[in-house]
């Protein structure tokens, strides 16, 4: 009797980031927009007739994939959407890392890679970063079953350029190269391009950062034909109607309005810009973040000694108690008023402690 | 070059109903409600805060896990929530089918049950269903690796009693039991309480056919908390934050609107026995449905040719080209008013036919 227990998956899940909720919390730990939704996905929300709710979504997500296309100028057949890139780079990773050979990815990176790897079965293995957090690049000439990079990288923010991917992808020809982009908007060129010059590009992009959008789950990712269509084979094998229709809907909306886009991720960025001179001011080391996050460290005082004592008060920041960076802290760029806030009890933190 | 082509999962994927998009449509094929969501849901849509849709959404759904623990009367700890039952499904597949033997479910049921157990690798075998739809129990007496019961089984619409369950658990008690109950509150009695007894049953239901809420993908199943964990550490390494703020927000909302969801549901039961009637009188043959939908044979014209009929006159059915069933129409039940039209519109082309 119950051995039904034997056939269990076992596996060790990924860990997403505390959401605590406090009305007098600073919250910085999981790189969501301080900003609301453009107004536009507002208005469609508040004119949304919930009848139509008992009918199924569009299986093909239309709405939404040709607003993505419009926008990105690419044809829709090059679009592939889900809920949230986690579920899209899930649905990649089944698509096309079927291979007896490792698929590759930095040690430090978005922490969902093994996690997906091991439910799915796939090999893998993960070349150190250097130690300024960048890329080796020979270290993904050898033969693999596929390459997946973050770029910007998390948790680092590391931005590699144009010659860098140009380089891991000509060393790749025969395998899917992934460019995971969730951070791309806040000062980064998208890799889009390269999916024109090279078949086995995928682009992968996100709803959660720069569109203001995290809690209504949109992930999208453009690459040929071809490869869209096999994700598309995968999708409909597991979930015919990923999408809801709010989703749909909401999305659609949210990227017909480039201003508010552009004027939020462009705060986000000045913030951004001067949050890092507050920090330098502080002590602090980091790498030139081009992200919604900046991922520093500081010589004197330990960081998971400054999260604690951040969390007291109600603010929170991102520890992750892992080999090589658990002397770091990544920091989500909010609004001016809170990263002043911020900065300034995280100054009282560090005098207290030198005293 | 291009050898990123061998590497490429090959699947047959699931072919979902047709989703036309006329004004003057009756739309019979996918087993939607007739009648729109509670009007509690209209009013939680109407009121939502779109600025909350900047943040992630509860990792654990913890708004919805609880209406539905406290309308079941079960712990929040024996809920799980997914992404329509479709996911649900998908990942109850992964956690609990890692076995080499093959899990077992009928040669006509849901048509994903192979899709999912083709995608994850899981061996399978279906024993035939006799030849009034029934499940054969001894078949499922042998050695497997799990067991899925669609209960109403779909597409015939055939319910089967709680003796006939416990005799399928009994003889299974080291395999996981997958009792799929979506289309339960159209007149059967759940599975529930067999969870409580038995540790090795998960019971599975949706929001898309009694609940009127297709459009915003809620799934969910019920099953001692060590089947709960399991499958909830399967979905922590596939996707951290599966459901929308909405579909958290009006799903909870609509388990709350019990009155409503009665009044509707006897509705749909009330038409789908005069529509039974109807149905013998024009010469139709089918087993008796307690779900939303008829499953039905005429003994003079072809299924194809009646359903290429109603396809004219834009009404639309479903039609299996299968064997052992490709004699067979599936009419989802509609308001009276539609199923009035149907039927007059049906006797019209019967008569055609006959002349």
């Amino acid at each position: 009797m119950g051995n039904w227990r034997d056939n269990l998956r076992n596996i060790e899940p990924y860990v997403p980031g505390e959401q605590p909720d406090f009305k007098d919390m600073i919250k910085l730990n999981t790189n969501e927009n301080p900003y609301p939704p453009s107004p536009k996905v507002m208005s469609t929300l508040n004119s949304f007739n919930s009848d139509t709710l008992r009918l199924y979504p569009d299986t093909n997500s239309k709405l939404l994939v040709d607003a993505l296309a419009e926008y990105y100028k690419v044809d829709s057949e090059q679009v592939f959407v889900g809920v949230g890139s986690d579920d899209v780079l899930a649905i990649a990773f089944m698509s096309f890392f079927n291979s007896n050979k490792p698929i590759l990815f930095p040690d430090i990176t978005y922490s969902f890679y093994n996690v997906w790897a091991e439910l799915f079965g796939i090999p893998y293995e993960r070349p150190e970063l250097d130690d300024d957090f960048k890329i080796k690049t020979e270290d993904y000439y050898r033969e693999n079953g596929g390459v997946v990079i973050a770029n910007p990288n998390a948790p680092t923010g590391v931005l590699q350029d144009e010659k860098f991917l140009r380089d891991i992808i000509e060393h790749n020809r025969d395998v899917v190269v992934i460019i995971d982009e969730a951070y791309i908007d806040f000062g980064g060129q998208s890799a889009l391009f390269l999916t024109k010059e090279y078949d086995n590009v995928l682009v992968i992009g996100t709803y959660s950062k720069s569109r203001s959008l995290a809690g209504m789950r949109i992930g999208y990712a453009f690459g040929n034909k071809e490869l869209i269509s096999a994700m598309n084979d995968v999708r409909f094998s597991y979930n015919s109607y990923p999408m809801t229709r709010l989703s749909v809907a909401l999305g659609a909306a949210a990227i017909k309005d480039d201003k508010y886009f552009k004027e939020t991720t462009q705060k986000i960025i000045n913030t951004r810009e001067w949050t890092k001179k507050e920090l330098k001011r502080l002590g602090f080391k980091f790498e030139n973040s081009m992200t919604n996050f900046i991922f520093v460290a500081h010589d004197n005082v330990r960081a998971d000694k400054i999260f604690d004592k951040l969390r007291k008060k109600h603010i929170f920041v991102r520890y992750f108690n892992v080999p090589r960076i658990d002397n770091y802290l990544r920091i989500s760029i909010g609004t001016d008023k809170e990263m002043e806030y911020f900065i300034s009890e995280l100054e009282k933190i560090l005098e207290s402690d030198i005293m």
